[in-house]
C-alpha cells in the first residue's frame, strides 16, 4: 500500500481508441485531505462520455495525454478525517482509473448499504440508471401504450430505459448489434421487438413495427439513425438527445434532422445532461430500488477484472462490443 | 356579377417565383351550396406557406398548375342558404385568389364585428397573430427578463411575436432586412435592438447583444440563421420551429443544428403548426383584441389593391420585400 497504480492517457487517439493509447504507471499514494478520505477503488465505471473527455468536447472537462483517466468509482474508505465517512465503508466518488484516490469533504458520498452488489451504484442505481429514468420518465414522460424506440438497448442506459418504459406499459422497440443481444432484450428487458442493426434494414423494420410512428426516441447514438428515427416519428413525437455513440470516434460533427421535418411532425426535441438531475438522484433511487429488489428490473453488468483490464474494456465499449454496463472490478 | 376572375398557378416556379408563374382567368360564378354561402372576396391573405403548397411540400395540400391559388380571405356574403350567415355580413373563409367563392356550411365563419378593419381577421387577429401567440406564449412560455430573438421581425408573424414578448417583459432582439424596417421595429414593436441582416454580422452582434445567450429563438427562417441562433442559445434555451423562409424558394432541405450542440445547451426544440391551435383561436382573440383596441399592439399591413396585384405582391413577399402583413384588398 505504498504506491498507487494508475492508467493514464498515453496519446490522444484518432478514431476508435486502442489499448496502446493508454499506459499503466506507478504514483505515490495521495495524502488524505483534512476533513476528507483516502479510498481504495473497488469498482470503476467505464462510459462513452470518456471518449468525449479525451477529445476535449465534454462539458465536464478534458483529459490530456499524461493525465490519469477520470471516472466514477465505488471505493472503500481506507483512511478518514471525516466522522461521516468511516473507515471500511463504501463511498461513491470520482476516483478515476487508479487504485487509490483522495477526496475532500463533499466529494465522496456514503453508499446506501441497501445497494448490493455495490457495482449497482455505478449502473442501474447510478448515473446510467438515472440518465435512463430522467430521459424517459421525467423528460419524455413516456405513457402507457406509446411506442418507444431505444438503440443500444442492451447497453447501460438503453437496458434501463427499456425496462422503465416497459414497466409503464409502453411498447418498446430495441436496436442492438447481435442476435444474442436482441434475444436478451426480448427475453429480459421487456422489449417487444429488437432490430439487429448489422443484418436488418432499420427504416424498413420501423415501418413494419411502428406503422403509426414512434412516439418517443431515446437518442443515444446520433448520426444517421437519428435521421431514420425522425423520419418514422409520429405526430407530436418526442426525441430525447442524450448521447452520440455514432460520433464519439469521429472528428466531424454531423448535422441534425431538417427543421421542416420536425415542424411537420410537431416534434419536441430536447437535450439531456444527467448532471442536471443530480438533485433528484435520491428520489430516483427510492423509485428504482424496490423494483430492483422485487426482480422487476435487471441489470446486466459486463465486469472485467483488475485495473490493467480497463483500457481493453473501454476500447470494447467504444466498438459496441460490450454486453451490459461496463464496470472494472479491482 | 356573371363571371368570376381568378388567379391560377400557370407553371411551377423554379426558385423564387415571378409574376409570370401566375395567370388571370375568367370562370363562371360558383353556385351557392345548400346550407352554404356565396361570398365576394374583400381581403385576401398572402403568406409564405403558399410557396410550399406550390412545391407540393405543405401538409394542407398542393396547388398544381392550372388550379386556383388558395388562401384565407375575408368575404362579404352575397347569397346565403344559411340563417347563421346573413347576406351583407363578413365571413372568414378559404376563398382563394378569386373574386367569388362558395362555401358549404361550416366552411365560413362569421366575423366578429369588433374586428375592424376587417383585414385584421387575416393578420393580427387571424392566422399570423395566432401563430405568433401560440409560438411565443403557449409553446415557448416566454417570461419576463428573457432574451428572445425574432427574425423577419417586421413581417406578419414576427411583428406580432415581438410585441407579445415585449408586453411580457422580455428583451426582444429583432432581425430585419433594411434600416427602415429595423427603425420601425425599435420604434413601434418594442424591439430593444434590431440587426440588419444585409449589413451586419448576425453572429457577432448576437454575441454583443446577448452575452448570456438567447433564451428563446422563434425560427421563421431555417437555413444558416438557425445554426447561428443555436450557437448563441443559452443553456435550457427553447427554439420554436415555425417557418422556413430561407428554404421555401429552394429545392434542397437543409439539415438542422448538430445534436451535440443541442445536448450541451439542454435545448428544447419544438415544431409549431398553427392548425393545431385552431380550437384556441377565440381564446386568442379575447386576449389580443383588448390590447389592439388599447393601442398596446400595432399591426402594419402591406396592402395592395385589386386581385390582379396578387402575383406581384406574393413575389415581393417571397423576396422579403414586403413591409408588414401582405394583404390584397379587392
Amino acid at each position: 500500500m505504498t504506491t498507487n497504480r494508475q492508467v493514464i492517457l498515453a496519446e490522444k487517439p484518432e478514431g476508435v481508441p486502442t489499448p496502446e493509447n493508454f499506459a499503466l504507471r506507478q504514483a505515490p499514494l495521495p495524502e488524505t485531505p483534512k476533513g476528507g478520505v483516502l479510498c481504495r477503488t473497488r469498482f470503476l465505471s467505464l462510459d462513452p462520455y470518456m471518449r468525449s473527455q479525451i477529445a476535449g468536447r465534454h462539458p465536464s472537462g478534458t483529459v490530456a495525454p499524461g493525465e490519469v483517466m477520470r471516472g466514477e468509482t465505488v471505493g472503500e474508505v481506507m483512511e478518514s478525517n471525516s466522522t461521516e465517512l468511516p473507515v471500511g465503508r463504501l463511498v461513491r466518488c470520482m476516483g478515476g482509473w487508479q487504485e487509490y484516490s483522495a477526496h475532500a469533504a463533499g466529494e465522496a458520498q456514503l453508499l446506501d448499504e441497501a445497494i448490493t452488489p455495490p457495482s449497482h451504484a455505478l449502473s442501474i442505481l447510478g448515473m446510467t440508471g438515472l440518465t435512463a429514468y430522467a430521459g424517459m420518465v421525467w423528460q419524455a414522460g413516456v405513457r402507457e401504450g406509446e411506442c418507444v424506440l431505444i438503440p443500444a438497448v442492451t447497453g447501460a442506459v438503453g437496458s434501463a430505459a427499456a425496462q422503465f418504459c416497459a414497466l409503464r406499459g409502453a411498447r418498446v422497440i430495441g436496436i442492438a448489434g447481435s442476435q444474442a443481444k436482441c434475444r436478451f432484450a426480448r427475453e429480459s428487458l421487456g422489449v417487444e421487438a429488437c432490430i439487429n442493426r448489422h443484418t436488418e434494414d432499420i427504416g424498413a423494420r420501423l415501418g413494419e413495427l411502428c406503422p403509426s410512428g414512434i412516439d418517443v426516441y431515446f437518442d443515444l447514438i446520433g448520426g444517421s439513425l437519428l435521421q431514420t428515427a425522425c423520419a418514422h416519428l409520429a405526430d407530436h413525437g418526442r426525441i430525447v438527445l442524450c448521447g452520440l455513440m455514432a460520433e464519439y470516434n469521429r472528428s466531424v460533427r454531423e448535422p441534425g434532422p431538417p427543421p421542416g421535418l420536425l415542424i411537420a411532425k410537431r416534434a419536441v426535441v430536447s437535450g439531456l445532461v444527467v448532471y442536471d438531475y443530480e438533485d433528484r438522484r435520491e428520489e430516483y433511487i427510492r423509485e428504482c430500488l424496490p423494483l430492483l429488489n422485487a426482480g422487476k428490473i435487471h441489470q446486466r453488468e459486463d465486469i472485467s477484472q483488475g485495473l490493467e483490464s480497463a483500457p481493453d474494456a473501454f476500447c470494447h465499449l467504444m466498438l459496441g462490443k460490450n454486453f451490459g454496463k461496463v464496470v472494472v472490478a479491482l
